[in-house]
């Protein structure tokens, strides 16, 4: 994981953090020209390294022909987090973070690390594709192709309940969080198990765990309490509380609209990107009823649903038809 | 509302427990053959007020022909309730209870109190709907005819992790709680606040609440943030959370699979009522899906998938049409 310094970085919000930094991940190599570059950026509570599953030789993020940058997020405890930063920014005093804000670092370390003046292509799920849509819209000429899997422009007023009310009050309401200077990450484990518990019940699709069904199986657990342990509880235990508050509450006022005086519509117009918009089946967080309107919304956008048992958890390539129906969706939009 | 005195009642899990109460409301007249009677126990977190709806003259249950029976839970604060027991059995030292309990109170006070010793029909939906089918089970020559609306004889693996997470952790997780003794239930506020929270979040089928849909406009309200706080927030703010807990874990254990060594069809097939499965498009806690199941279990039992933009919320009667197609299950069920 490398690191790059964005220096005195003036945030969205107003205010300048000083010795800003955004961690990143590269595979592949920039060629001369500098126009092999895809970005491919990351999901609330992930590390990139989760995304690696999509990268391959012969595949459509194939690093012996493009240059892959994974960057991690503002709030991801590598980048600038409440958890790294020096007073009087750390902690509970963090400043507002925007996908805005994860963008413009993004383009930054892009343009001036490498000198990069056009993508191949963005893509992202979840998380990762509200920052495609901030990508493709804030910096239109910058991005040739895009694709959101599993995502939206903006979150939903659900998806927006659901960050709140399962990430942000879950760890707020603790009484050892303290408006986040709490002493010790591990004073608030019963909150990211709480929270484990709470993701286990949205996240899966109805059905995930109906008796004959029974999804974990396929996925290498002994049981449906297993899984809710093993997958869910591992995944949140080791994340700082604090950093995922800042994660879900960037998340939530994700909105590309503000840079059309709030005209979602307007904001989408601005895309020049040839675009892919992908759902999943049953994923609650971002319908396919939904992603169907955004796609509407851009000028050359296609719109794939694809069929899984694992909705907003396909993205997580749990099955293998899954992933080969997203590698077609990629390959397509850059085969011209 | 009345009560019902059930003295030392001993209870499924071994405890007895002294000066047992339940509440109950009755609308119509008991006839001289004591066989008109209907039973209609009631929702998690409901009064029996809130299932008059569904009665009236003309109608299904209609009290000029019925003497219809709408009793309490426990953990209602009404009936015997951590919350208004005596000393050894207060607050936190309250005893475990069981769907089969509420039902074999009913059961006392259908047969001791009136003398009832057939019912014409027994319905509820949610944990209603769970009694119904511990009624039907435990005490099959007892039932003639039963409704299950948006219900099933347990809850599922996913209801269950609902129930669990939604319910019992976000209060027994606060700090006041202090193991059930608490010293005002108003410390708990922000633990029913984020319980409305999550309610509104998972209760509500999937596109409620989106953008151009906007379903809470049909029921009164001024804008998302309007029905969360005065819908979901004022339904659980003056409820007593120990007894909330009570309830909840109480539907979470519901199995009337202990009546036949954990063997649920072997238990769903003791049902001689004429019994009607009703399920609503879009219930996450019920699915339609799951229902169809549940009916194939049963011996005499019709299926009947109600189309609905409320799902689990459809039995609120918030769409006339809604309340007219359960209407017309209940009159077809009713008229033999």
């Amino acid at each position: 994981m490398e690191i790059f310094n964005l220096g005195n970085f003036k945030l969205e919000c107003g205010i300048t953090l000083p010795n800003a930094v955004i961690s990143y991940k590269t595979h592949g190599t920039l060629n001369a020209e500098k126009d092999n570059a895809i970005l491919f950026p990351c999901f609330l509570g992930g590390v990139p390294e989760a995304l690696e599953s999509y990268i391959g030789e012969g595949r459509p993020l194939d690093p012996t022909k493009y240059f892959i940058v994974l960057p991690g997020n503002f709030g991801n405890s590598i980048s600038s987090s409440p958890s790294n930063t020096a007073s009087p920014f750390e902690k509970g005093a963090f400043p507002e973070v925007l996908i805005a804000d994860d963008i413009n670092a993004q383009y930054k370390l892009l343009t001036e690390l490498w000198g990069i003046t056009e993508l191949q292509l963005v893509l992202g799920w979840s998380v990762g594709a509200l920052q495609t849509f901030e990508m493709a819209t804030r910096y239109p000429s910058f991005v040739k192709r895009a694709a959101s899997i599993a995502g939206a422009p903006r979150p939903s007023p659900w998806t927006q309940l659901w960050l709140k009310s399962i990430i942000e009050e879950t760890i707020t309401s603790n009484e050892h969080y303290n408006g986040g200077f709490y002493q010790n990450a591990s004073l608030l484990q019963g909150s990211l198990r709480r929270q484990a518990h709470l993701t286990a019940l949205t996240l899966p699709p109805i059905g995930f765990y109906r008796e004959g069904q029974e999804c974990w199986k396929n996925i290498g657990f002994s049981s449906f309490e297993d899984s809710i342990i093993r997958f869910w509880e591992a995944f949140w235990l080791p994340q700082d509380p604090g950093d995922l508050v800042t994660q879900a509450k960037k998340a939530r006022l994700a909105d590309p609209a503000r840079l059309a005086g709030g005209d979602i519509e307007k904001a989408l117009a601005r895309i020049t990107a040839k675009f892919a918009v992908v759902a999943f089946t049953g994923d609650n967080m971002f319908p396919p009823a939904e992603g169907k309107i955004d796609a509407s919304r851009v000028a050359n956008c296609s719109f794939t649903e694809i069929t899984s048992i694992y909705g907003h958890l396909a993205t997580f390539g749990m099955a293998s038809e899954d992933i080969v129906a997203i590698d077609n969706v990629l390959a397509n939009l850059l085969k011209d």
